[in-house]
C-alpha cells in the first residue's frame, strides 16, 4: 500500500511538471499533493512490518481493495489542494471515477481548469488501467474470481501459478503494449489536429476506457473533424480488445486473433449493432440535435460514424460522447442501455460483465436444452475449442447473479435517494459497469453533479464493486471472510 | 389436444349457461362457440391414432405448448363469435392473457360486456390455474424443466416417476384444495357485499393469480369496502402459497408450513415490503390522487392496505388493483419494477421466476464467497435441511440466464416498436413475468390495448413463454430438439 502510495506521489509530481510546463499557476499546490501523498506512502512502508513475499488469498482480496480506496483517498488531494473540486464528496467521486476508469464526472465546467489538474485527471484513468491489466492478467486469477481463471490459462508467460512472477514478466508485457497504443494515440491525433495536451489526456483516457475528457461537450467537441474522431474509435476498440491478442499480434501470431472465441463475438457484436443503430438513426433524420451537436445525424457518413462510435464507446464501457443516445429513438436507448450490461473482451482494460462472460453462460444455456433431452449425458460448455470446467461456469453464472442483484440493489438505493425510474437504474447500471454516461438525469450530456451526496457516495461504491470484479470487494463483507481458520 | 378441447368446450357450455342465466342475450353465440370447440375436440381425437401411454420427453414439451396455444385458439371464439372483442389480435391476447393466468387485458370498457363473456373471460384464468399445477406437480419435474425436480420430491402421492399416476393423484388432491378456496373465496366476498356475479369472477381470477376484474377500476371499485380488498389479499396470498403446503395445513401437519424455507421467505419479504411501501406513502401522503381513487392515501390504515394490496398482488403475480403503484413515488416505482421479478412459491399459480429459485440462486452466490477461499472443498446449497444436487442449481441458474434474457430481448423488440423506454421494459417484464399492470404507457390504471398489433402478438408469446417456465417453449425452438436420435 505504501509502495501504491509512492507512485501515486510519483504520477502527481508529474502532473506538477506538466502544470510548471503550461504554467498554470498551480505548480506549488499539485506539488505539495504530490508530496505529501510520497511522505505518507513512506510512512507506511517504513512503519510496517517487512511485508512477506507470500500473499495469501484472503489478503489479496484485502489488499486489491484497499488498494484503490487508497489510491483514490490520495488522488484527490490535487483537485482539494487546488481547490478545483472544493469538496471532498465531489473529489473524491472524480477520483475513484479516474482510478476506476468509469468516467462519470461531477464537474459543470471541464475547460476552466489548469492543465495540471486536467491533466492529473486524466492520469488516474491510466494508471487505473495499469492496474486493472494487472489484477486481470495475474491476480484476480489467483483469487478464482468469475471464471478469470479460464482466461489466466492463455496469457504470456510463465504459467507458474505463484503471484510474483507472473506479476512481473506478463504485466511488464502488456504495459508495454498499453504504453506503445497511448503513444501512437497520442501521435496519431496530433496529426489529425488536436493539439498535443488534448491528444495526450484522450489517448490516456481512451486506452484504459475511462471517458474523461478535456472538453465539455467530449469528442462532440470535434465533430467537424471526423479523422480525430476514427481513431479514438480504433483506440477505444483496442482498448476494448484481449491485450494478450495484441501482443501475439505484435508477435505476428494472426491466427491467434480470428481463432479467438471471444474477439470474434466482440467484432461481430460491434458491427451488428453499429449497422442496426445506424440505420435507425439514418432513417430517422429527424431527430432532436441538440447545442452540442450542429451536424444533421442523418447524413450517411455521419450516421454511421456516430453510431460506431458510441456503440463501441459503451461496449469498451469507456463512455466518449459525439452525440446523445438517449436522445434519438427509444429503441436506441432500450439498446444502449443494454448495452451497459455487456463489457468489453476479459484481459482488457474495459469494465462490465465481459464478453466472454456472456458467451459461455449462453453457450452454457443453450446446452441446458441438450442435458434436458439427455439427462444422463455429462455436455460440457467448449470455448477456443477446450472444454472449461464446470466450477468454471459455475463461478461465472454466480458472478452474474451478483453482478444483476447488486443492480437492482443499487438502483433501490438510489431510487430511495428520490432520482426517477430512468436515472436510478441508469446510473446504478453505468457505475457497476464503469461506464460514464447514463440515463435520464444523467443522460450523456450531463454529468453526475446533480446526484445527491450519498448518491455520489453510493455510485462511487459501485464503481470500485463494478470495477473490482464484484466477488473482490463483496467478500470482505461477507463473514465467512472474517472467521478464524 | 382432443380431449383439452373437449374440455375448454364444456367449459364454454357453461359459460354460456351463466349468459342465459343472466339473460344477456348471447347465449346462443357462446353456446356455438363451445358446440365448435367440442366439435374439433372430437374429430381430432377420433381421427388421429390411438394414443400411447408412454409419452416421451420431447412430445411432452410439444404437448405442453401446443395445448396451451390449442386452448388460447379456441377460447377466443366466445369473444369472436359475439363480437365482445372483434379483432383476431385483440381476442387472442385477451384469451392468451387469460389461460396464462397474466390478466393483462386490451379491454377499455370491462363493465359492458355480457356477463357470459366476463364469466369466460374469469373462467379462462381458473381453467389455466389448474393446467399450472398440474404442469408444476407433475409435468415439469419430469421434464427437468428449471430445477422443478427439486420441488416435485415434496408433493405427495405415489413417488413414481411415470406421469401416469403422479397426474391423477396428486393433482386430484390440489384441485381439491384450489376449488375449495376459490368457493371459500367467493362466499365470503359475497358475505362482505359483493353480489355473486363479481364475487364468482373475483374469487376465480384470484386463485389462478390471474388478475381480470369484471370492473375498469379492478378492486379499486372497491375502496370504500376494506373487508372486500382484505379477503382478496388473503386468497391471493394462500394462491401464491405452495398448494402442497395447503395440504399439508388441511391435513393438520402444520409444522410442514413454518418449517418450509420457501413459504418463510415468502411470507418475510411481504412483511418487510409491505411495511417498507407503506412507510413510504404513509410519509407522503400529498400523492396524486387519480380519478380512480378518491380516497387519501396518506391515512394509517389506507396506506396499509394498499401498500399490502399492491404488493402482494404484483408479487404472486395477480396485478389487481387497488391504487396506481407507478404514481407513489419513484423508489416505489423502481421496487415494483424489481418484485415482478420475484413471483410467489413454487407450486402455485403464481408465475415469474419464483421465491424458491431467487432463494437457491443467492444462497447459492453466497457459497461463491466460501468456495473461493476454500476452493477444494464441496460445498453444496442446503434447502429445507437438505442438500440440493448440483445440476439442480445449475439448472435454476440457466433458467435465470434465459430468463433475463428473453426479458432484454422481449424488451428491445417492444423498443423496436416505439414504445418507450420505461413502456418497453415494464411491458416485458410484465408479460414475462405473467403479472398484468406495468408501467410507463402500460401503468396499472391502463391497458395493453395501446400496444401496436405485433405487440399484443410479441407480448402473448412472452406471457407463454413465461408460463411455460421459458424452457418448455424455447426447447422447441432448438435445432438440438428437432434431431433424430
Amino acid at each position: 500500500m505504501g509502495l501504491l502510495l509512492l507512485f501515486n506521489g510519483g504520477f502527481m509530481l508529474l502532473a506538477a511538471l506538466v502544470s510548471a510546463l503550461y504554467k498554470d499557476g498551480f505548480t506549488l499546490e499539485i506539488s505539495l499533493a504530490g508530496l505529501t501523498t510520497v511522505f505518507f506512502g513512506t510512512l507506511m512502508m517504513f512503519t510496517t512490518r517487512e511485508h512477506k513475499k507470500d500473499v495469501k488469498k484472503r489478503e489479496g482480496y484485502m489488499i486489491v481493495t484497499l488498494g484503490w480506496l487508497c489510491m483514490s483517498a490520495a488522488g484527490m488531494l490535487p483537485y482539494l489542494f487546488t481547490g478545483a473540486i472544493p469538496s471532498v464528496t465531489d473529489a473524491f467521486f472524480e477520483t475513484m471515477s479516474g482510478f476506476t476508469t468509469t468516467g462519470a464526472s461531477i464537474l459543470d465546467d471541464i475547460e476552466v481548469l489548469p492543465e495540471g489538474i486536467l491533466f492529473w485527471r486524466s492520469m488516474t484513468h491510466w494508471i487505473g488501467g495499469m492496474g486493472i491489466i494487472v489484477l486481470a492478467i495475474a491476480i484476480l486469477p489467483l483469487l478464482g474470481i468469475g471464471g478469470m481463471q479460464l482466461f489466466a490459462a492463455e496469457a504470456p508467460g510463465p504459467s507458474a501459478d505463484k503471484l510474483h512472477p507472473r506479476i512481473t514478466d506478463t504485466a511488464k508485457r502488456l504495459w508495454f503494449i498499453y504504453v506503445g497504443y497511448t503513444a501512437a494515440e497520442t501521435l496519431l491525433l496530433y496529426l489529425a489536429g488536436m493539439n498535443f495536451f488534448d491528444a495526450i489526456n484522450h489517448a490516456m483516457a481512451t486506452l484504459s476506457t475511462g471517458g474523461f475528457s478535456t472538453k465539455n461537450a467530449s469528442l462532440a467537441y470535434w465533430n467537424d473533424n471526423p479523422l480525430v474522431q476514427y481513431i479514438v474509435i480504433l483506440f477505444m476498440f483496442l482498448a476494448g480488445t484481449n491485450f494478450v491478442l495484441s501482443y501475439y499480434m505484435f508477435k505476428g501470431k494472426f491466427t491467434k486473433l480470428y481463432k479467438d472465441d471471444e474477439f470474434r463475438f466482440y467484432a461481430v457484436i460491434i458491427g451488428v449493432l453499429t449497422v442496426l443503430a445506424a440505420l435507425v438513426v439514418y432513417l430517422r433524420a429527424n431527430v432532436p440535435v441538440s447545442d452540442y451537436h450542429p451536424m444533421v445525424l442523418g447524413a450517411g457518413e455521419s450516421a454511421f460514424r456516430h453510431s460506431l462510435f458510441q456503440v463501441i464507446s459503451v461496449i469498451t464501457t469507456t463512455g466518449f460522447v459525439t452525440a446523445d443516445f438517449t436522445g434519438w429513438t427509444p429503441f436506441l436507448t432500450v439498446l444502449f442501455f443494454g448495452l451497459m450490461f455487456l463489457g468489453g473482451s476479459a484481459g482488457s482494460t474495459s469494465g462490465g460483465v465481459k464478453v466472454v462472460r456472456h458467451m459461455l453462460m449462453i453457450k452454457n444455456g443453450l446446452l441446458e436444452f441438450k442435458r434436458t433431452l439427455h439427462p444422463n449425458a455429462i455436455i460440457p460448455v467448449r470455448f477456443n475449442g477446450k472444454m472449461v470446467y464446470e466450477n468454471i461456469v459455475y463461478n461465472i453464472l454466480g458472478f452474474f447473479i451478483l453482478y444483476m442483484l447488486l443492480f437492482i440493489f443499487g438502483a433501490l438505493v438510489l431510487g430511495v435517494m428520490g432520482l426517477d425510474f430512468e436515472t436510478a437504474i441508469g446510473g446504478a447500471a453505468s457505475s457497476l459497469g464503469n461506464v460514464g454516461p447514463a440515463f435520464g438525469d444523467l443522460y450523456p450530456l450531463a454529468n453526475f453533479n446533480s446526484l445527491p451526496v450519498l448518491g455520489k457516495w453510493w455510485c462511487a461504491f459501485l464503481m470500485l464493486v463494478g470495477r473490482l470484479e464484484v466477488f473482490t470487494v463483496l467478500i470482505l463483507f461477507s463473514p465467512i471472510f472474517w472467521k478464524k481458520i
